[in-house]
C-alpha cells in the first residue's frame, strides 16, 4: 500500500503567451507544494498555450518555449512536475510533457497518437513519439504518462504502459476541446481504460477559450474499478489534489500488447513522505446539458474578449430571441456595465420587436442605443435609383438594410473600441440567411454552432435559472423574422427549424447523403433546399466570424469544403 | 529500342462534378486514341477534381467516384489509361491512379508520400501505399507510376521502381499548386530525378483554378539525361502526345533502394504496333516571370467564376493602381462586356483619381458607373451625432465611408448578379491597412497574395504587352493614397511599400523572427511596426473573400494562425 499525492493543475493558458504562461505554471507548482503533493502535472501544451498552429512552424517560437522551460524548472525542487509543451531534437519536433524533478529535466514522454481529423491538424507539426514512457520512483511506484489522443486507442500505449511498464497509475495530460455531452463521453472512456489496464488513471486537461475552441476542464481521477474518485470543476481552473492508495498490481484484462514500442524509463528519485495534510478527494457535479452549453458559450467570449484586449463588446438587438439570447449570455460572461445594444428600426420593425427589445436591456440592465436607420436607408434608395431604373424591389433592399446596421455597428466599435459580438445561429449560417457584411458583421460569433432550436431551450433555461423573466416570453411565440420587409416571416422561405435543424444535424454534421436522409423520412421537398443552400452558402460561412464550437462538427476548421464544388448529393 | 506513344491529357476538372470531368476524361481518353497512343495520363484525382477536401469524408462521394470510373472503362479499348481517383479499400483511402485498359481495370497504383503541409491537408484523407507499382507490359516495356509528392523524394519511390522495378519510364500523375517561379523547381526536380533513375519521366499536371489554387499544367516529359523532350502549355488544358524511345536499360546511379517497399506488378497484354502517324514531340515555352503571374491570376479569375455560375463581375475603381490592375486582368479574363466597374466618390476624391479611373475604364472598354457617396456619408454623420457627441474625427469616419461602398458594390451584386472582386494587395492585407466589410467586401479577392510592389510591375507589364498606355501613368506616378481624409497618403502611417513587403516577406513567408530581421538590417522602427500590425490583423485577414495564391506562402490555407495569440516576435 503506496500513497502518493498528486496535483492536476487545470490552467487556463493563452497561446503565444509564454512568458504569463509560465509565471502561472509556476505559482500552480508552488500551491501544489504548499499541500504537499508528490507530483504536479499540466494540460497538454500548458506552456505554449493550445493549439499554437502555426506558431510551430518558427524556429524562434520553439526557443522561446525552451527558454521558459528553464525557469521553470527552477521553481520545481522536491516536487514532480509534468507539464506539457513542444519539445524539438534533431529536425524532429514533437508534442510532449517534459519530466522535471528538483531543477532538472528527467525527459520529455512524446506523444504518439496524433491526431489530423475533426479541428486537429497535429501531424502539420508534430513527429511521433515511439516510446512508451514509465516514471520510476524509487520507491517502486512505476506511473505511465501519455498525452490526450494516446489514451483513446485501444489496445495503445496505455496498455503497453501497465503490462511492459508495470504501471499502475496512469496521468494523461490533455487538451481536449469541447462539444455538449463529452465529458460524459471522456469519462466513459477513462473508466473503460482504467478497467482494462486496472490502474488509476490521472487526466488533467486544458480550461478556457481559445478563438473557435472552449477546452472545459473538469480534470478527473478514475480507480482501477472505473469509479470517479475525483473530479475538477468545469470551465474555470482549478487545483485538483488527490491521495492515491495502489495496491499490489493485479491482473490485467489484456493479454497481448497492442505496440512494439520501447519502454523508456524515466528514474525518479523522489521519496514520498508522509503528508501532514489531510486531504478529500472532493468531486465537483457535472452541469446538466443547457447549463454546460450554456457556461461554455459564455466561457467562449469572455476569454476571446479578454485575451484579445477587448474590455466591452456590442450587439445588435433586433426583438428577437437569437439576439436576445447572446445579449443574456454575454451580460452573464463579462458583466452588464461591458455590454451596449444598439436597436435599429427600420420602417420593416413592429412596434411589439421594439418594445421587446428596450424590456430585454433593461431586465439585463445594459446600456441600449436607439438608432433609427430610416433616413439612411432612403439615401441609399435615391443613390441607387438610377442605375437600378424599373427594377423590381427585392432581396438588394433588404441587404441594404442588413449592411447599414453592420456599418452603424462597426462604427460604434471604431470609435469606442468595443467587440461586434454578431447574433445569427447556426440554423442561418447552415442555410446562408442571413446578410455578409450585414447582420454578420463582427469579430465574435457567439451562437454560430447554436441550431435555433438550441437557442430556444437556451434562452429558457436562462429565464428558469434566474427564477424570472428575462427574455421576454412574448420573443418564444413570435414567429421569428428578419423583418428586412413588410410581413416577412423565416419561414416563408425556409421549412420550419426543427425540420431544418434535423437536415442540418444529418448532412453537416453526419454526413449523409441526400439518399439516405430521404430513406429516413425527412420531408423530400425540404431536403433537397436545404441541402442547395447548404451547400451554396459555403461562400459566406468563410467570410464569418469565429465563434464558439458546442457540436462534434462546428463550421471552421472542422468542417473544410470547397466553395467551388459541384457535389450536391 | 522500343517506341511508346503517350498521351499526357492536362485536363481541367471541376472539383465535385464527377459526371462532367468523367465526360471530359472520356474525350480525352478519345482523343489520345484517334493519335494511337499506347497510354494516356490524367491528373492527380482529375476524376474527383484536386483538392475535395471534406468532400472525401462522404461516403457516397467516394461511391460517386467509382460509379463513374466504371463509365470510364467502357471507353478505355485498346489503350492504357491511368487515370487519378480517391480508392477505398478495407476502411481505407487512398490517393490512387487507376490502371485501366481494354474496359478493365487492371489495378490502383496508391500515393505514398502525402503531404499535409503548407495547403495540403491530406493525412486528414488518405492513407499511405505501401508498394511500388510496376506496368509491366507484355512486350517487355516496364513502366512506374507514381502520384505527384512520391516524386519529390530521393531515395524513393523513383528509384525502387527504377532498381527493383526495372523500369525505364516513370509517369507521374500530379497536382501540383502553382506558385510563381515553381516550373522551374519542379522542371529542375523531375530532372534531377531523371537522370538519378535513368529513366524518363512523363509528368502530367493539372491544370485549372480551385478557389484560391491555380494549377499551371505545363505536363511535360524528360529524357534519362535530365533534358526536357517536351512541353505542355502552361495555364490551358492540352494533351501533349510523346514517342519515347527507350533503350537497353542503362546503370543506375544510386546503388541503394530507399525503401521496403513491396513491389506490385500490374502486367499488361497490350501490344505495342508500329505507328501511322507521326508525332512531334513539341515543347511549348515557359511564360516570362510577370506574364506567368499575370495569366496566373486571370485564370484563377476566369475559372472562380465559370465554375460557380457566374458570367460578370463588379469593383469599385478608386483611381488608384490596385484597382486599375484588377481591372485590366479581369477584362483579359472574362471579357470587357463582363466586367463593370464603378467610381464611388467623396468629398476627399481627388479630381485626379477620378479622371484617372474614367480613363481606365474607356481604355479597357469596360462600363463604368458613377455614384457618389457624400450624401449616404453625411446621413450616417447626422444619424451618428446623438452617440458620438463631441468625440474627434478619427479612423471611425473613413470606414464609414469605405463600409458605404461596400454596401453599394454589393447592392449592385444582389440585383444584377455580379461577382463583386475585391481590390486589396497583399502588402495592405498584411498590416490590416484595408476596412473590413468595406473594401474588402467581395467573392473574389484577386490579388490578395500581389505585394504593392510587384502591383506596379504587373501594371507595367500589362502597358507593355499593350504597348500602349492601357493603365494611366499617373497611376505610377502618384503617392498611395485611400482618399478616406483630407491629404492622406499610404505612407502618413506606413512604411515605404519597398520596405513593408521586405518586412512581410521575412517575416510571413520566411518564418524570420524580429531579432533575424534586425540582424539583416532592415529598418528597426519599420520591423517592430509592421510585424505588431501583421500579428494583430489575423481577424481581418479570416473573414477575407480569396484569392489566387502567386507566392509561396499565401495567407490563408498556407498559413494558418491563431487570431488569439500573444506571441509577437
Amino acid at each position: 500500500m503506496k500513497t502518493v499525492r498528486i496535483s492536476l493543475a487545470q490552467v487556463n493558458s493563452v497561446v503565444g503567451d509564454i512568458a504569463g504562461n509560465s509565471q502561472k505554471i509556476i505559482s500552480y507548482i508552488k500551491a501544489a507544494k504548499t499541500i504537499q503533493a508528490d507530483i504536479v502535472v499540466f494540460p497538454e501544451l500548458a506552456l505554449s498555450g493550445y493549439p499554437p498552429e502555426d506558431l510551430l512552424l518558427k524556429p524562434h517560437f520553439i526557443k522561446e518555449n525552451n527558454l521558459y522551460l528553464k525557469r521553470i524548472l527552477k521553481a520545481s525542487e522536491k516536487i514532480v512536475t509534468i507539464l506539457g509543451v513542444p519539445y524539438a531534437y534533431k529536425h524532429k519536433l514533437f508534442n510532449a510533457a517534459a519530466i522535471i524533478y528538483n531543477k532538472r529535466l528527467l525527459g520529455f514522454c512524446k506523444k504518439i497518437q496524433l491526431p489530423n481529423y475533426g479541428v486537429f491538424d497535429e501531424l502539420r507539426y508534430f513527429d511521433s513519439g515511439e516510446a512508451a514512457c514509465i516514471l520510476a520512483f524509487k520507491t517502486g511506484l512505476r506511473v505511465g504518462v501519455n498525452i490526450c489522443e494516446d489514451i483513446w486507442h485501444a489496445p495503445g500505449l496505455a496498455q503497453t504502459q501497465s503490462l511492459k511498464g508495470q504501471s499502475s497509475i496512469i496521468i494523461n495530460i490533455s487538451s481536449s476541446p469541447y462539444h455538449a455531452n463529452k465529458i460524459h463521453l471522456r469519462q466513459r472512456l477513462l473508466a473503460k481504460r482504467a478497467k482494462e489496464t486496472r490502474n488509476f488513471i490521472a487526466y488533467c486537461n486544458l480550461v478556457g477559450g481559445q478563438d473557435e475552441l472552449i477546452f472545459d476542464g473538469a480534470s478527473m481521477v478514475i480507480d482501477p474499478e472505473g469509479k470517479v474518485v475525483a473530479r475538477a470543476k468545469q470551465f474555470c481552473e482549478d487545483l485538483l489534489t488527490v491521495d492515491i492508495v495502489t495496491s499490489k498490481r493485479t491482473r490485467k484484462f489484456y493479454s497481448r500488447v497492442s505496440t512494439s514500442l520501447r519502454l523508456e524509463r524515466i528514474r525518479i528519485a523522489h521519496k514520498i513522505t508522509r503528508k501532514k495534510i489531510d486531504i478529500l478527494n472532493r468531486i465537483e457535479k457535472i452541469h446538466k446539458p443547457l447549463a454546460e452549453i450554456y457556461d461554455a458559450l459564455a466561457l467562449g467570449l469572455k476569454d476571446y474578449v479578454a485575451k484579445n484586449g477587448f474590455k466591452r463588446v456590442i450587439l445588435g438587438l433586433s426583438g428577437g430571441i437569437d439576439s436576445a439570447l447572446v445579449a443574456a449570455i454575454s451580460t452573464d460572461a463579462i458583466g452588464k456595465n461591458n455590454v451596449v445594444a444598439i436597436l435599429m428600426p427600420s420602417m420593416f420593425s413592429s412596434k411589439e420587436t421594439q418594445n421587446d427589445a428596450k424590456r430585454l436591456a433593461a431586465n439585463l440592465g445594459i446600456k441600449l442605443w436607439v438608432i433609427p436607420i430610416n433616413n439612411i436607408y432612403k439615401q441609399y434608395l435615391m443613390t441607387l435609383r438610377e442605375p437600378f431604373g424599373s427594377r423590381d424591389v427585392d432581396i438588394t433592399e433588404e441587404n441594404l438594410q442588413a449592411r447599414i446596421r453592420g456599418n452603424l455597428l462597426m462604427a460604434f466599435s471604431n470609435k469606442f473600441g468595443y467587440l461586434v459580438v454578431t447574433t445569427g445561429n447556426k440554423s442561418e449560417l447552415s442555410v446562408g440567411y442571413c446578410t455578409l457584411y450585414g447582420d454578420t458583421a463582427g469579430g465574435f460569433a457567439l451562437i454560430k454552432d447554436v441550431p435555433k432550436t438550441l437557442v430556444y431551450k437556451l434562452a429558457r433555461f436562462k429565464n428558469e435559472k434566474e427564477a424570472k423573466e428575462i427574455i421576454p416570453k412574448s420573443l418564444f411565440k413570435r414567429a421569428p423574422s428578419a423583418e428586412l420587409k413588410k410581413n416577412q416571416r423565416d419561414q416563408d422561405t425556409l421549412p420550419p427549424y426543427s425540420v431544418l435543424d434535423s437536415i442540418v444535424d444529418a448532412y453537416v454534421q453526419k454526413d449523409k447523403s441526400v439518399a439516405a436522409m430521404l430513406k429516413a423520412k425527412l420531408s423530400k421537398k425540404a431536403i433537397r433546399g436545404v441541402v442547395a443552400l447548404i451547400d451554396k452558402n459555403e461562400y459566406k460561412r468563410r467570410q464569418y466570424a469565429l465563434g464558439v464550437k458546442i457540436t462534434p462538427k462546428a463550421f471552421g476548421r472542422d468542417r473544410r469544403m470547397p466553395i467551388t464544388n459541384k457535389f450536391t448529393q
